[in-house]
């Protein structure tokens, strides 16, 4: 069983796991990426080599469509970093504080297409990864002992991807990650001093210069944001406010998905497909957060390699202007933009 | 000039740089760490391929010694962070917040030995590093402008190195890094709260259990820590209450480059040489933080590629317990250890 346990400076808290790789031996050799379809554990006709399917969704509609093939699964993690069964027990070790690693780890096989990237995709299908999210979303909030869930992509060998073919990630935790917390408590304090969201304020002043909008259609607004701690980091914000993505007015998945795709393939462009990590921020599920958060997908393309230095001290040096990555994507000119027609 | 910036909802303050790579085409090229002596600028010889000297430790006192040859430099990064001449210039942008990117940006050659390393060079070596951060902190903190001084390390290509020749860093900062105040605020609080530093109180309980201490001489003990984000996150603490690192008694410096030096061999023996990370976690210069603070340092080893979705939450998953580490470590006999007879 994992173990929550919490710094007691600063009050994080992180997942000891025990069931993977872990003795020094094990760090010396780096994973690889099982490339290729042949053995791929994602593809169609592999499906009993991934535990039992959670949901998916299949196009029996669709007298096309072969009988039964689907369009989208999701399955629990085969190595999760949190366990499903039991109690918190939340304990005290001396001035320690811990607790039992349950949780839910979930993976959501974007398509059956080895070849496709989220960003190269038919729009329909990028949408169903996006209500794929809201299912298990509301599914999982069902679950009083979870307060979070975070939803996540690692793209590419860099970013941490193990598997080549297109996935996302969902973990549902007990607990509610620090970076998590800052963003609510600034939000909230903002709100407190204000009676505005701080994100509304923030969409507002930005579509007045435009210097950092990188793109927009009727409903979101992609921006690399004014202090980020990464080159090309960029934020894809609702125009309309809302805290939980899952709460999102229906009608404007698709045009989420429209932005989604636009900005990743514009990110392809001009970065030549780099690495990347896609976040999804929203509000804790158990919490009331409706007046002050505005939930936001964060994407942070892996540029460079020198890392520690800003994981060591939380202090981080961009070398790209924001203003500037804003310009380079809003310039670029791809197919899925030209195809939407906006 | 480069240029701070605040993010509005954490507070984060991160460095815009404008000097430094930054157009996308600059990405793909990975920088490459120049190898072997003949080209290195940090090599004795080269002393014109550095920007002036500020400060050497030469042993001229030593009849042996070569005449006029250094032990050990420090010099201006020649491509610094953070601009050193000039008015903050604090401002608002609408809703943001910035100020001129002013700061010292140094480096601490730690030997004229190309091939040496932190934790192979002699210990009197090791030790006067110890001695020049203290020196160029002092110096540093008479700077009103400053409010904290960054000493960190990178060693290795992984961990972000950009050249062989073992040195250090030193960044002087107008602000306070994340990191940091987060440690100031928890340790303040449970101050407020007990009367005591929590960092003592750990010291007492990890001394108890002795589970996670990885090594011990009678000023600093050495330990993973009880929540650690990363494998073999290891600190070192002085057993002496002190809040800032440059107050430390001196006749303690020599055991802390012992220290230093036993932690690191162990750290090369069990993990096969890694690329670290290592951080002085220090009182803010213009604070009085004498009661609640502690300094110690932090040494991160880099195992792991897949970093890229922790820096995205701030949500660790770490898949070696401490005890483990600390187990490892303190099984690890090292030559420098023998050599200390402790």
């Amino acid at each position: 069983m994992p173990e929550l346990r919490k710094d007691p400076v600063t009050g994080r808290w992180v997942i000891i796991s025990t069931d993977r790789a872990r003795r020094p031996g094990d760090f010396s050799r780096e994973r690889s990426v099982v490339r290729g379809a042949a053995f791929c554990p994602f593809c169609p006709g592999h499906e009993d080599k991934t535990p039992p399917e959670i949901m998916a969704y299949r196009a029996t509609q669709d007298a096309q469509s072969d009988n039964g093939v689907w369009n989208l699964r999701v399955i629990p993690n085969k190595f999760p970093a949190l366990g499903i069964e039991g109690e918190l027990d939340r304990q005290a070790e001396g001035m320690f504080d811990r607790m039992n690693g349950i949780g839910a780890h979930e993976v959501v096989i974007e398509t059956p297409d080895h070849m496709e990237t989220l960003a190269s995709m038919p729009l329909k299908r990028a949408e169903n990864v996006l209500w794929a999210f809201r299912e298990r979303i509301l599914d999982l909030k069902r679950d009083r002992r979870f307060k979070y869930i975070l939803v996540f992509k690692n793209h590419g060998e860099a970013a941490g991807a193990s598997l080549e073919h297109p996935h996302s990630q969902l973990i549902a935790l007990p607990i509610l990650p620090k970076q998590v917390l800052e963003e609510l408590e600034g939000a909230k304090r903002y709100f407190a001093n204000k009676e505005r969201c701080i994100f509304c304020d923030i969409l507002r002043q930005e579509n007045e210069t435009r210097v950092r909008v990188a793109a927009e259609n009727p409903d979101f607004v992609a921006l690399c944001p004014y202090a980020p701690r990464f080159p090309f980091e960029t934020w894809i914000l609702p125009k309309h406010h809302e805290a939980a993505f899952e709460n999102a007015p229906p009608n404007t998945y698709e045009n989420l998905a429209r932005m989604l795709q636009e900005i990743l393939n514009k990110i392809v462009r001009v970065l030549d497909n780099p690495p990347y990590n896609l976040v999804l921020h929203s509000s804790p599920v158990q919490e009331d957060t409706d007046d002050f958060y505005h939930w936001h997908i964060e994407i942070i393309p892996k540029l460079t390699k020198t890392a520690g230095f800003e994981w060591g001290t939380g202090f981080y040096i961009n070398p790209t202007p924001p203003e500037e990555a804003a310009r380079f994507l809003r310039d670029a000119v791809v197919e899925k933009q030209l195809a939407t027609g906006s």
